[in-house]
């Protein structure tokens, strides 16, 4: 196989990430080093219909492992989502001359590769690249660690302000179907109480755990709330209703938004990054396809595009342990 | 007067501000190097009224310079707003031999200060600590620089994510009467628009800026709005606006909220706090009284309680010229 | 087992590393949900020594998970490493009837446990914090992440210049007899050579390689040095070296230093050491002796003192390799 | 004069500081605004020398006003010294119909604009960019405030691993002929001693302090030292002059080097660069010549070149004293 791949594209879809950058220059670079012309698509399957393709060498990937977002650009693209749409990118794949595609993304991104492979027949490689670590098959997906460092300073600040004033904060941060971000930040920032998707603790446990806490005198506390977390009331609501039943508290919500997905990334995620771009073009190389490259207990392994978008990863119960011990 | 000042109280009132730490910390050690014993308000006015004191030495404010909130805590009191609340405040001063009193804080805190003055007889001087920089007599309050760079820093966070995918954001900072934060913190991120309450600049001049944009190909960009701006709208109504009235733009909001007020204090802020906290002992040695110590041209300066409060800086034009040059 | 223990003493020793105050308040936690007293030793082994004692209950321990350093201080005893002093010691902790030690730091600090255990038959449990990575036994020390951003985040800062003068930087980072901070952190920055204890790669090839990079005009360049890296020359030399046999580079040197060692810990790091708090007092409870409690594949495990201590990890060729691409 | 001017050119030259990036993006945007050309120098001088030229428009300095550095690049230029270099710089300005010039860095920077001036007759204006804020004729240069902040930054993680061992550190800043950084950022960052060029306060004043501390049980110190201070001893020598000398304290030196010259410019920086670059421009129009640019009472003025570049700042007196009173 390895003989006949000259060319590779590569292209960044789905939310942004920190540590894309990086691993666009490792695909790029792995290019170069196995001597491979690296084609970039921009704008991710979007632009992939529209041919808004670049040669990039090792050179046009200097100075950019320590960016946040993707100098690629990401886009939706509901064109692509039709056979038409993949067929116009399967043409221009070809026109290109292009032999075989990484994509960087989530389970929307390998949903589309899977879709293109089986259409038209290109071999396709997946790196998981996504704040939200809900990808299965890696321990890690590149960008979640940077948001944890986020997440957790943004809190560190807050605390200051809830200290100061013997306040109660609720925020809420990224994780609409995983609680990863939210109970590791939460357990980082040393919060009260984390309220996450994966589970419904009933508010009536968190109620009478606040109104224990009052009693000791500690009023101030910071709750972190996934955003997809399963009380079936918004953050605001949320706030209303413990102002509502519980006295003594002067409450506060803080909604940390979008700043969760950019910044500078961290060293973990920037040679995770570095890891699997390396991966994923030998992966190529070795004459693989349909899988994604990840990280398990600190080894590069593969695993099936099937494997990777299959369902959600199931709540770390040990960290909820470690929770419920340190928050005593 | 130098002879008969034997005991400072210090106190922090209204919202916190980084850089409060570091001007406690300096009042602590001016009374120390003066031979003056200083006491400690916890929890503002609210504090004062319950007695709720502790000497501090030149020790007690040992590594709080480079930390984030007030450890002297700080609190709304409506009792204090009550001629009842200042007598109770009064009396527990001088059951403490307290011969003159430090408050760090925002106009709300020397309106509360020129009340207790007038009524009791209680020397009060001032210590502008607010991240809004909405005080006159002073160039600049404390908090303030931190607070510009914690906006910056989140807006570059943002603009990683706003470029990968072309959108626009609408970044909502501090300042309900001042746009301070948001006019120098918008310039600082290289935001395209900015929206404050001083002026209303009308959504169509924004309308059409926007509009001249897309037409050159510029799609992401970072629109900031103070939360007092006077369009009128609220920043979701505004996203939803724009979103019905031009074509081609993905919208996105981001409140950032509390994160604005906490975190290390900047060099300047530390600086400053250090240079007015020794200015606030030493301005109450010299015999002052309901006055603010605060920094002009870099000299630190007394003003009236009266001229502190009264009505709100003006807008600075020249930011307004640059920002319109800049974002050509 | 369990019934047994009502007071477990903790102390951190040897290098202070970010994320120590983490493990201890999970310690200090840990004992109070399973109803056991804290006692926390200050300043390590010599603390131990002199009875320096003071009794941790969960508020002792607010608001410290996201400081760097030690509250308990850590020291260096030339008395500990005597009989004569850890009898000392061993008196002291029945005096105060601690039923079983906590040690936090690295391999000097496990060693001086197992001493104490063999020779007065003291309970211990060991978790692993210091900023080398050096410790069998566990995937990661604690306070390892954290100097890796701090260092990634220091070399992003010399790159500034660097580029913008075209400059070649020779930069220090810790790392005595393991290469780990200086290969990921190397990795991480975007380095192009990286100099560790684990191997003579050969001054030979760094020239060739820098010769070679001149060549295709790049002149601004990166080269991350470890301190105990085997060219036989410290970095100054290096430098020297470098500039007497290759022409056209501008070199300077930076030495990082202690800021390596200090900030706020990493989520990653408040993480496990959380976890390996909570593992390390359950070890005890469990009866288990003269192990240390660390993190394999994700798992808090414990491995015997003989095992954490005894040779140096080996290097990460699959980063090397990683490197050697990415730079090509 | 307004409608002579078609033309502008622009370079960085000196050390790189942050904002000189915003600097750049403010002068194009300005020239944009007024409908010149903006032509873009690399690499200083030397780049004026080999006409090194590309011209600029609003959107080639796009996401630049947060990067450190300088993307025109700087370098130091022997030839530039001599009158033949500078006669063939002023050729190749010639060649390209540029007006006038504006060069940002420090008072090697304005020197070699005055010669250029004055033997080529072309208009120059300058900006001071340079961390050490040692430029005559404005408030603050561009860069010194971002350095303030890596620097007490760094001493903050610094103090982390002091207050752990009790050490005492002698932490060296930038600042070869003027103390501001060391003064501000070590009162800033909570040093208890801070050496500076422009006094020699006699090692023997130091060495009481620190006896004096220690006989209060304080034994871990931060000392910081700029790299130009007059004690005759750098600062190896004088760790080992305190080593012998005093008993009980446990020394550390850190050489903070070249990280104090990158990163992400503050706020402050970015808006003073806006202002300074819309004002330099303005200035050409305005007919000025042989004149730097800078900020005094918050206003942008202009002061003749050989005011800027003469003598040195005197020491901020006011400073010294806050710093007396502070470490009481």
């Amino acid at each position: 196989m390895l003989e006949k791949i000259k060319r590779i594209g590569v292209l960044t879809s789905g939310g942004d990430a920190p540590g894309m950058n990086a691993a666009i220059r490792a695909v790029v670079r792995s290019c170069a080093y196995y001597d491979i012309e690296c084609l970039g698509v921009y704008r991710g399957y979007q632009g992939l219909i529209e041919g808004d393709f670049e040669v990039l060498n090792a050179r046009s990937v200097r100075n950019i492992i320590n960016k946040g977002g993707t100098f690629l650009k990401s886009a939706r693209s509901k064109e692509f989502r039709t056979p038409e749409g993949r067929a116009k990118a399967a043409l221009k794949l070809k026109e290109a001359a292009v032999d075989a595609l990484i994509v960087i993304g989530g389970d929307g991104t390998f949903t589309g590769a899977i879709f293109l492979e089986k259409e038209h027949g290109i071999p396709v490689v997946g790196i998981p690249g996504t704040i939200d670590n809900d990808i299965n098959g890696t321990d890690y997906t590149i960008g979640y660690d940077t948001a944890l460092n986020t997440v957790v300073d943004a809190i560190d600040k807050i605390r200051d302000t809830a200290s100061s004033h013997d306040r109660l904060f609720l925020v809420e941060v990224m994780g609409r179907d995983a609680g990863d971000i939210a109970l590791n930040a939460g357990i980082g920032a040393g919060a009260e109480e984390i309220l996450i998707p994966e589970e419904d603790m009933g508010i009536e446990r968190m109620m009478d755990s606040l109104e224990k806490s009052r009693k000791t005198g500690k009023t101030s506390s910071i709750i972190v709330v996934a955003e997809g977390e399963k009380s079936g009331k918004n953050i605001f609501e949320l706030a209303e209703f413990i102002g509502e039943n519980l006295e003594g508290y002067d409450i506060r919500v803080s909604v940390l938004g979008h700043i969760q997905r950019g910044g500078a990334p961290s060293c973990y995620d920037r040679v995770l990054a570095s890891k699997l771009g390396v991966g994923a073009v030998e992966a190529i190389l070795r004459g693989e396809n349909r899988v994604m490259v990840g990280i398990t207990n600190k080894i590069v392994t593969s695993v099936d595009f099937a494997t990777a978008i299959q369902g959600s990863k199931p709540m770390d119960k040990e960290l909820r342990r470690v929770l419920t011990i340190t928050t005593v």
